[in-house]
Formats: structure tokens, C-alpha cells, sequence
């Protein structure tokens, strides 16, 4: 068995990522990739020992149960088609699809909508929106057809596939639990794949044996573990055959891992001879499209395009809700950058200030875990992130992440080691956040060089290059051959051409030998295509040829360009803000609170008549389309149940702000403005509070700004 | 040959659609609902006689080819893969494929923001984000998987594919240019599928031969044409024999028609056992969560739900640019009544004054196409609309599509004809633009009742009905049987489960004639499943059974909503649209115009240095800073090309508004400001600009209003 990486620490490699010493380019490049979005690097939901406990928004241990059966309640998002699932005869497989639901649907709209103007507007990106579906030669040419996949393992008997990794994890794992058991020392169950059911389930510590292993062992299966997700196909299964690692449904023995393609497949056309495949990342539309996007930049670079939409991965085991799934939003920007003055960023100037936590490669090496909070601008040139333009894009996603409600204190930078980057990365960093599945690598920021455009540049013969004139002409000094075109043809007729290419392919170091051949003898002999003699040499004498060193003058310049990738995962980013603004009422878990930022807040007012008394309903009416017309999105409950229970219920759906109709309303106008983290009220007439609503969506003023213009309202608030 | 239709008018026939009397339900359902999308009805690319020539917006004749190239050179979109279609080698299919550029994809957004506006929040809908992977139980169910099919022939010499209506309408075609042609009458090119190149040509005068049809043949060509869309497999085949139609690519004999199930199909996980498709609409995934919907809002009736997202067709054959394509945005309103009262709309009263251009059914069948000029309010008390949901529906459609930019005089609202119609279906109307094409169906407005609802729930057994307290109780009278259970046991033992089962079986007919029955004879049988002896008959006496008419009273309600479906594809509002807004300078039609309203433009102010000097980009980039932070995005042409060059090609990106920096604002920090359509120019400063800007862009003031306020400039502008 090779284990192809070296021992960090236990710490970095549980909890975080492994190393890897693999030199493929293409694995290295692409597993960075399909990490970002549908595979949490290392099992996120095996608890780490060493991870510290997650907490809520206020600091209570986060209970992941009641938070799941909040979003579920109000439905952010369920599983795609689930009354399928239990349908009689249903054999389709549903895992990994997930639908949002109005409110998550709306946090997804209105994180979008920021992102556009945070990334599109702002820095004047070019946005294109291109198709999913793409024809496999694309996908050839890109690598992902060839490479693009996981290893598997099929159980011959009982007819499963499993992910080779995790099923050798898994099995390590009960064995471990098997021997604290054993050891009488306390075990945690671990969640796994139930492949017969499609399901999750947990290996509970009463599944396992008590089988004590021996200390050594131990420690070599946790070494194991520590590193599974750089194990490659043969890696894995020598584990297998070492450790006889079986399917835990039945355990039966399974065949050696092979290679599963996780894109999407299918046919384009009546003739069903055109196989397509649904795109995993956007990026290739964008590279595809670049002699455009480039055009339309009136042939001004540097320049970034910008892409938001689905993309599709055939997960061999979906997990983790919307960690892990098959079928997600993205939202990806390609930098585009001269690789000569591409380190340089016109804007650093403006963040330069702007701190960062960052797990820097030195810091992971030493076995630390701890974070530096420095600047970019010190970060830059103390050569930590290794330029301006990457340095920048750090700053501008953390700037994003906050203002959609990320916990400064749950937000980190994770620098690649050298060996996870590919090649010819010179630096890579994924913004990460904490939630109870780990640290979540939900934004990568990775330099693609100019590997895509020249990959695709190959294989179409169109050039996606930039052609600049130069400001000062480039001379070049270099040995050119002449060949005197009017003995040329009478000497060699039909063959003249196959000799003039000859000449053209000659590189500098043979004219230089030829130069000195020709002086010396007045002939020289070269190698052409077979003439119509049937030779493959040709000799040309002083009088047909003339090699000199000549000075020539380049007055434009050709270059592919570089590419910085910063790569948003929609889905995830979500996810994890949703767990890090959850809190509950002190004391009470029942009643829990999504503090999410008024900006991305699904609903950002909710309207409740205080009864269902006919008077409400007109006043309530108008201030709908009284917001409405401002911009403002409202929610009317008039439901039946208490006052109290639906402001609760608008706080499960993170509504900020909250406004009541009651009686006193009918005889003097005034009404109430609730918020929502503080339950507190305060009373004044409409127009002072749309005015102040208005101003808090616009962030024109905080809610204490607000408390301080406007009387307090005591009367009956509903939150007791 | 049967040809199954009734022939309405020629005009009716070849403009627009033809009639059916096809009675299958679900085809004519979802004929209909194809068509909104990736098939106009009727070939769009032939040119109709009668059909009066396109007109640009002010009134000159529209030249498709300039419009076009303008498109194509400001990226409005672009064939996907491009440069893989001419790449060595290419065996891929990327018809019907289209990416779009950095002004497409900001006027989609921009059209999408005031969807959502419009309806979504406007009118508290329910939004929704589905997947597009879908298994295939769900289609099988919703009937998609057996009938979503186009018919196509194959040529067995040549191995292409055709559809079948369109080589029979081809053939047709290019014998009747024939017979012109011999004639000595004028005829027009005619573009046609080429198969072998998998792109579109022209049939040319000149290249079809001289054969002059008798009279009556032309005759019955034009009829054949005219209906071809409503023929069936049996019909094209019948047409393909009698007619001797051939593939024109050879002149080879085809196959007859075979469906060609237009979904494109893939499989999900390892075991590649579980097929699903990607969805062809989006309403599907609103139906499966209509039981969540429901309580997410508070189990009240009526509501909306509401989705925005890419759809996929595998058409045989795409055409006629972003009009039938095979990957496509929509946005689908799913309105859910209950069958009893969702006639009546709670908001009919604000629309009712709304007018529209109605072409009715009556008009369509007396050979008609001039629609009726009416109110809403009128259509619906005079039943010409059916009701006033549909109603309410139709006058919110044509405010949106006023809204982003449809020309009044090119927009008019069909209703379907009765067979077109599914059977179920009480009315329909179809909101159709004008344009090069024809008229295009781009907004549908379907009543689907309760189909999808009813058949997905007898799938999966899981209920998608309303559950509602009755007001007023309802009292049943009904046959009632009665089983005396403490005889039953002792007396039937393990076989009293299956005689009560029967009991319950009976309907209230056989409970009638068996209550007589009984009163006669004391005793009855009933049929029963097989018993312990091997019985399936048992006898029941009174001491046994009571049969007696009783009143039941039932406090709740059931039953399965019926849908309302206004169903928008966005791709061809789009084309529409810029088909619509497009002009140019008078006499210059190298100087085109796209008069996009500034709520939908891509861009809205141009920002222009008049020259390069350098104290100008401080300026400019400050200014953009101020309008991106008041919510405006605009963009920078600081090109080396003349101000009136730089202007023209903003106009051509249909950006409203240009601010230009030149040596005056250096000295007293006025700037000038530009409109699009008049060129007209004024000059004031920075704030008095921005904030005319700003209420532009508002709506709040309109250009005229501007130029009242503020000073025009007529120094040197650039657009002489």
C-alpha cells in the first residue's frame, strides 16, 4: 500500500484538510474545484474531536436538531420531489435535489442580488449567462471528461455502489468505535450512507462490537482516516484488501474501486449520435466566450467576466443537505489579467487597510490552527498571499460574506499548501466558514493561469489571445534565412513550396549552425517533405539561400491571459449563514430566531392586524402597497393565532421588522414598529415609521438610531 | 389522407394557428404549452403573403439582417460553443444553444427584477426554486414521458433526421416557388433546415426548377400548409406517401414519421439505473409542493405560487434564433382557486377599466384578425373572457409587458379556438408580439384545472386536496349500513373483517335496492372477497345488518384546486421586445437605436471623457462611484474613438442616459447630460445631473420634464 502524502498534524488533517503530494495537474486543479461546491473536504459530518463545539449566535451549544425542524417548518427548503419518495414502486433517486421554498428562495434571490451589484456593478464585470448543457468535446478538451471523477466500489452481491472513500472511512471509523467501546472509554455514533435505503443513518455505538484493538492499530487507522480524501483508486483499494474492509450492509466483499464521472450525461438531437454533458462549474461558457467578452471591453484588458447559474455533479453519495448535492447555483467570476502586470491591482489602494483572518501555509505546517488577523496590505508585502490582485479579490469576498450576515468570528482564509495547488498556481485561497459540519469551504479564490484558454485555443485553432501594441517596439536579434524566390521556382517547380517550408521550419539554433555550414561550404542540405522525386533532402547553395542575423521590430505583442477565479457556492454560503445567525430566546429552544441582516432578510416587514376585526384589513392593505411602492417587501399575517405566535413565527423567517395595526390605529393613526433581536416596540404615525423602516432597509440608520427618535411603545407587545 | 381539421381562413391559417378537432387531452394541452416556448405555430420563418411587412418604431420597414448584426456586434447573445463549430473534427450539435452577452444578460435580469416586482411581490406569490433534474415517475405521471414528442422521419440513405411537418411544408413550399417561377410570378426565398450542415438555409428562386402546377394542386398545396402543424404521425405519413415528398438533401425516400420524445433524458447515481429528465417546464415542481405551499400559507385559499428558471427541449430541429431554442428561461405563475369561487378575483375591481386588444374566438372563426379594442371589465360581463381571474390575469400580463418596452400596436391577446383547447379547460388566451417572425405566442395564460394535482396524488397516494371548514354545515342524506358487531365476531371469527369490508364496498344504489331487499326477505347476500371456506358470497340477516336512509353532516370540506397558469417565456419577450424598440437615425441605417425604457436597459448612463487627457478619469470614476451607491449602474467608454462614434455605439446598447466630462467641468464642474432618442443635450452641474438622473431613472420625471428644468447645451454633441 502507498499513502501519497506526508503527516501534518492530526488536528489539520481531521478537521481540515489533508495534504497531498500529488503531482497530476488536472486532479490537483479539479479536486480543488469540486470541493468548493458539492464535496465538504473531509467528511463534514464525522465530529472531530479536536473541533471545538459550534455555537449559536449568542453563544448556547448549537443543537443542529430544532434548527433543521425550523427551516424545515417554515420552509427555506425541502427535498426535491419527496412525495415520490415514498410512492409505491418509486425507484428514482432523489438525493441531492433540493427545492427552496418562499422565504429560502427569497434569501437566495436577495443574496444574488447583492452579489451582482457587490461584484458585477461594482467592479463593471461582464456578466454572460450561458448554457448548461455543452457538447463533449468541450469537456474533452477542459480534462473533466477524462478526469473529472470519483472512485467507486460495487458490492456484486447485493448490487450497491459506494464511494470507495467513504466506505473504507466508515469501516475504520465503527472499528475505532468498536474499541473505545471496548476500552470502556466514551464513543460518539458517526453519521453514514445506508445504501439499501438512500438514506443517512448513524452507526450507533450499540452497532459495534466491543473489540479492542491493539495501540499500534489504533493509531495507524486514525493515520488512515487523517488522509483518506487524498487516497487515489489503487491507494484505496490496497486499503480495502489490506484492512478486508466489507459493505456494513451484509458484509459482503466488493469489487476494486473504479472511476465514476460525476457530470451529467445525455444526448443532444434526434440522431442521439451527439453526447452533451450538464457543465459542472460555469467557467468554461466564460473561457469560450473570451475573443467576445474581450471585443466588447473595446480590446481593454485587464477585465473580469462573471457568471450566475446551476451546475450539475452526479455526487456518488449526496450528503449533508446543502453541503453536498447534485444540482446548485454558483456564481463565478474570471479575472482576466496580463500575466506581465497582472499582480498589480488599481484598486488595492482602496483595502489595503482591511483586515483578514488567514490560516496561512506556514501556520498549517507548524500543526497550528489559530489564525493571523493582519491586513491585506501587510499580507501582501510580507508575501503571504503572493500579490495585489489576489489580495484584493480576499478582501472584496470577505466585504461580501459580511454584508450577507457571515460571523466575523466564523470567517477564515485557508491557504492551499503547495502540494493541493496545481501546478502553475502561484497562490490559492478559500474563504471558509464555521458550521456544526466543520469548516466549510464555501468561496475559493484560485488561479487557473492560462491553462483553460490555451487548452481550447488548441483545439479549435482560434486564437484567444490578447494583441497589444507595444508602447516602446521590442527589436529582436535573430538568424533569418532568405531565399532567392525567382531561382526558386524554375530550379525546384512543384517542389519550391515543399522547400520553402522547409526553410521556415528551421529554428534558431540550426540557422545558426547552417549559417556558419553555408559560409564554410557554400551548400548546405535540409530536410523538406518527400519531393516529387521522392527524396527527403534538399540541398541549396549560396546562390538560392542566405542565412544573417537581422534585428527585427515587434511593434505588437500576443499573450493568453491569466485567469484569477474567484468561485462563490450559492448554496452552501447560504446554508452556513443560516446556521451562524440562528439563536433561540434565552431559555426557551422553542423559540428560535434567524438574525439574518435587513438586506438579505427574505421578508423585511411583517403586517399583522392585531384582530381579525373588519377595520384591520383596508389600513393593512394600504400599507402593503405603501411599502411596495417604496421597494420594501411585506408579509401579511392575519391568521388567527395569537399575536405573540405570529411575531415568533416571523422571527423563525429572520422578518426584521414587524408592524401593528390595532384599535388605537383606527382612532389616531399611529402604529407600531417592532424589531425583531430585541422584541422592542416603539409607536408613532405611518409616515414616521415608513420613513424609519425605509431608512433602516437602506441602512441609513441602526435600530438604536430609530429607539432614540421614537417614543417607545410598552402596551401589549405580544412577546411576553 | 385524413387531414382532422376544419379550415377556418386562410389569413387565420397561415398567420397565426390552425384549428384541431383532436380530441386527446393531453395533447392538446401540452401542444399548446410547447408552443409558448420553442415553437411559434407555424413555421415563423416563412414569409406570409399575407401578412402586412414588419415596421420599425418609427414606421420604417425592418430589415432583419442590420438588426441582427447590430445584436451580434454589441453581444446582445451569441450562438453557445461557437468556436467549437467550425473547430477539426467537431461532431457536436450546438443548434438552439445561445449565451448571452453583458447587455442580454443585464436586460434578462433586469426583465427577470421586474418580474418579480410585478408579480412576485406585488401580488404576495409564493416563489419557488425547483430542480431541473427530475425523475422520471413524475413525467410519467404528468404525461410527458409518452406524449412530449415531435414527429420525424429518417432518411435511411443519408442518416438525418427531419422533422416531419417541416419537410413536408418545405417540399411543399419549394413547389409551389417552382410553379411561380414558371408562371413568370414574383416569389420569395424561402429558409429551410439543412440537415447536413445542421444550420439554416435558403431555398432560392434559383434553385428550384420551373414546373407549373395545375391550378387545383396549388390549391391543395396552400390547404395542406396551412394546417400542417395540427397533423398527426398517421397524417405526415399519409402526406409524405401521397405527395411522394423526399428528402431535398438527395432526393432519398424517407422513413415514415416516428414520435421523438422531445425531453432530455439522463440517469442519476452510480448505478446509472435510476433515469430522470430535465424538465421541460417549471410548474411540475410547483404541483409536488402545493401541500407545503398550502401551510406555508397558513392553509388559506386562493394563492399563487410562482417560479423563475431554465427549461430544456430537445427540439429537432431549432430555428428562428432565440424563438425555438433548447435551453430557455421561464417564469410560471401557478394560481391556485378553489373550483367553486377562484371565477371571481379580489383585486377584479383596480384592472377593470384596463383596455385590451382581444382577439376573440367569434372573430377568428368569421375569418377575421382585427382584434376588438375593450375593457376588461367589459370582456369579462360580456363572457368574452370567461371570468375574472383570467381576466385580472391578462391586464396584469399586458402592464408588464408595457413595462418592458412592448410597442401598444404590437401586442394583442388570442384566445384559443374551443378545439384547441384541452377538454378540461373553460378558456385560454395567449398574449402574442408582433415581430419579423409573425406573431409569437410569448406569454400563455392556461387553465390546467385539477389535472397535474389529481394525477400526481393518485400516484404517490399522498392527498393535495384543501381541506376547509365548511361555513355552514353540509347535511347529506344517505343509505346507511349498519353491522352489529358484537354478533359479527363470534359469528364470522377471522372472516369478519373481509364482511365488514364488504359492507363498506357497497354504493348507495345497491344499498337502496338491498335495504328493500332486506325489508322483504330478511336477509341479503353480498359478494365478499374469498373467505376461509373458500366462499365469496355471504348472507346477512337482520339480527346482522341495518339498512337505513340517514343524515349525515359533514363540517369540512375537500377537494383539489383548480390552476390558473400565466406562463412566460423569457428568452422571447426579449427578442421581441428589442425587435420592437429598434429604429434608426432617419436616412442612416448604419445608425441603429434600441429605445429600451431605462427601467429594463442594460446600462443606464454612459459615462464619456471627451478626450483622453488625464485629469478626466478622476472625474469619471468618481461619478460612477456616486450613481452606483444611489442603486444606477453605468459604464465607461473612455475609448480612443470619437465622442459621436462612442455615443452611437451606447445608442445601439440602448443605454438612456450619457454624461460627458469635458474641459468645462474641469473649470465649473458642469457636466452634460444626453438623451438617447432626441440626441438632445443639457448643461448643469454634477448634483443638478444626478439627481435628474435619478428621477429618470425613478420614473418620476420624464426627459421633456428634464429639459425644462435644466438649460440645454448646444455646444458640440457629438451626434451631428
Amino acid at each position: 500500500m502507498r499513502l501519497k502524502f506526508r503527516i501534518v498534524t492530526s488536528y489539520i488533517n481531521r478537521g481540515i484538510h489533508p495534504t497531498s503530494t500529488s503531482t497530476s495537474k488536472f486532479r490537483a486543479a479539479h479536486d480543488h474545484r469540486r470541493n468548493i461546491y458539492s464535496t465538504a473536504r473531509k467528511n463534514p459530518n464525522k465530529p472531530s474531536g479536536n473541533m471545538p463545539e459550534t455555537t449559536t449566535l449568542t453563544g448556547d451549544k448549537f443543537d443542529r436538531q430544532p434548527f433543521e425542524a425550523l427551516l424545515k417548518r417554515r420552509f427555506f427548503y425541502t427535498e426535491s420531489f419527496e412525495i415520490y419518495r415514498t410512492a409505491p414502486g418509486f425507484k428514482g433517486d432523489n438525493r441531492g435535489l433540493f427545492d427552496y421554498g418562499p422565504p429560502g428562495c427569497a434569501l437566495q434571490a436577495n443574496i444574488i442580488d447583492l452579489w451582482r451589484k457587490h461584484f458585477v456593478l461594482e467592479e463593471e464585470m461582464l456578466e454572460l449567462d450561458c448554457t448548461a448543457i455543452t457538447p463533449e468535446d468541450v469537456f474533452k478538451t477542459s480534462g473533466h471528461v477524462d478526469k473529472f471523477a470519483d472512485w467507486m466500489c460495487k458490492d456484486p452481491v447485493k448490487g450497491e455502489y459506494l464511494r470507495a472513500d467513504h466506505l473504507v472511512e466508515n469501516v475504520l471509523e465503527a472499528r475505532l468505535m468498536g474499541d473505545k467501546k471496548a476500552r470502556g472509554e466514551a464513543a460518539k455514533p458517526v453519521e453514514v450512507e445506508d445504501p439499501a435505503n438512500a438514506k443517512k443513518k448513524k452507526i450507533k455505538v450499540k452497532d459495534v462490537g466491543n473489540v479492542k484493538l491493539d495501540d499500534a492499530m489504533v493509531e495507524e487507522y486514525e493515520t488512515i482516516l487523517a488522509k483518506i480524501e487524498d487516497c487515489d483508486g489503487p491507494d484505496l483499494a490496497a486499503l480495502i484488501e489490506k484492512y478486508d474492509i466489507r459493505n456494513p450492509d451484509g458484509n459482503g466483499k466488493v469489487n476494486p474501486p473504479i472511476p465514476f464521472n460525476l457530470m451529467f450525461k445525455s444526448t443532444i438531437g434526434p440522431s442521439a449520435a451527439a453526447p452533451v454533458y450538464l457543465r459542472p462549474e460555469t467557467a468554461q461558457g466564460q473561457f469560450l466566450n473570451f475573443r467576445k467578452l474581450l471585443e466588447y471591453n473595446n480590446n481593454s484588458m485587464p477585465f473580469a467576466s462573471a457568471s450566475i447559474g446551476k451546475s450539475y455533479r452526479n455526487e456518488i453519495s449526496p450528503r449533508s443537505g446543502l453541503l453536498r448535492v447534485r444540482e446548485f447555483l454558483m456564481a463565478e467570476v474570471e479575472h482576466f489579467v496580463d500575466p506581465e502586470s497582472g499582480k498589480k491591482h488599481a484598486r488595492f489602494e482602496e483595502i489595503k487597510d482591511v483586515k483578514l483572518s488567514l490560516l496561512d501555509r506556514e501556520t498549517q505546517l507548524s500543526g497550528k490552527s489559530t489564525p493571523k488577523t493582519v491586513s491585506i496590505g501587510e499580507a501582501v508585502s510580507s508575501k503571504m498571499v503572493d500579490n495585489e490582485t489576489l489580495g484584493y479579490f480576499l478582501a472584496r469576498i470577505q466585504a461580501f460574506l459580511l454584508k450577507v450576515g457571515v460571523d466575523p468570528k466564523k470567517l477564515r482564509f485557508r491557504q492551499h499548501l503547495a502540494n493541493e495547488m496545481a501546478h502553475y498556481a502561484c497562490d490559492c485561497w478559500d474563504a471558509e466558514l464555521q458550521t456544526s459540519y466543520g469548516w466549510i469551504e464555501c468561496v475559493g479564490c484560485a488561479d487557473r493561469s492560462a491553462y483553460d484558454l490555451t487548452v481550447h485555443s488548441k483545439r479549435t485553432g482560434e486564437s484567444l489571445e490578447v494583441r497589444e501594441h507595444r508602447r516602446e517596439p521590442l527589436r529582436i536579434e535573430e538568424w533569418q534565412a532568405t531565399l532567392d524566390k525567382k531561382k526558386l521556382g524554375p530550379k525546384f517547380r512543384k517542389d519550391a513550396k515543399a522547400v520553402e517550408g522547409a526553410v521556415e521550419a528551421l529554428d534558431q539554433d540550426t540557422l545558426e549552425s547552417l549559417a556558419k555550414e553555408l559560409q564554410e561550404k557554400a551548400v548546405i542540405s535540409i530536410p523538406t517533405a518527400e519531393m516529387s522525386d521522392g527524396k527527403t533532402q534538399v540541398e541549396l547553395g549560396q546562390d538560392l539561400i542566405t542565412i544573417a542575423r537581422n534585428t527585427r521590430v515587434e511593434t505588437v505583442r500576443n499573450y493568453t491571459p491569466n485567469v484569477i477565479e474567484p468561485s462563490f457556492g450559492i448554496g452552501r454560503i447560504l446554508y452556513s449563514v443560516l446556521e451562524q445567525v440562528y439563536w433561540h430566546r434565552p431559555g426557551d429552544e422553542a423559540r428560535g430566531i434567524l438574525s439574518l441582516p435587513i438586506g438579505v432578510a427574505p421578508t423585511k416587514v411583517l403586517l399583522v392586524p392585531l384582530s381579525n376585526t373588519s377595520s384591520f384589513p383596508p389600513v393593512i392593505r394600504k400599507l402593503g402597497q405603501r411599502l411596495r411602492s417604496i421597494g420594501i417587501s411585506s408579509r401579511v399575517d392575519d391568521s388567527s393565532a395569537s399575536i405573540g405566535k405570529r411575531y415568533s413565527r416571523n422571527d423563525e423567517l429572520g422578518t426584521p421588522l414587524g408592524i401593528t395595526v390595532d384599535f388605537d390605529t383606527l382612532k389616531d393613526g399611529s402604529i407600531t414598529l417592532r424589531e425583531r433581536d430585541s422584541t422592542k416596540q416603539v409607536r408613532a404615525s405611518e409616515d414616521e415609521v415608513v420613513e424609519a423602516v425605509k431608512s433602516l432597509v437602506e441602512g441609513a440608520e441602526t435600530w438604536e438610531d430609530v429607539t432614540k427618535r421614537l417614543p417607545e411603545f410598552l402596551g401589549q407587545t405580544g412577546d411576553e
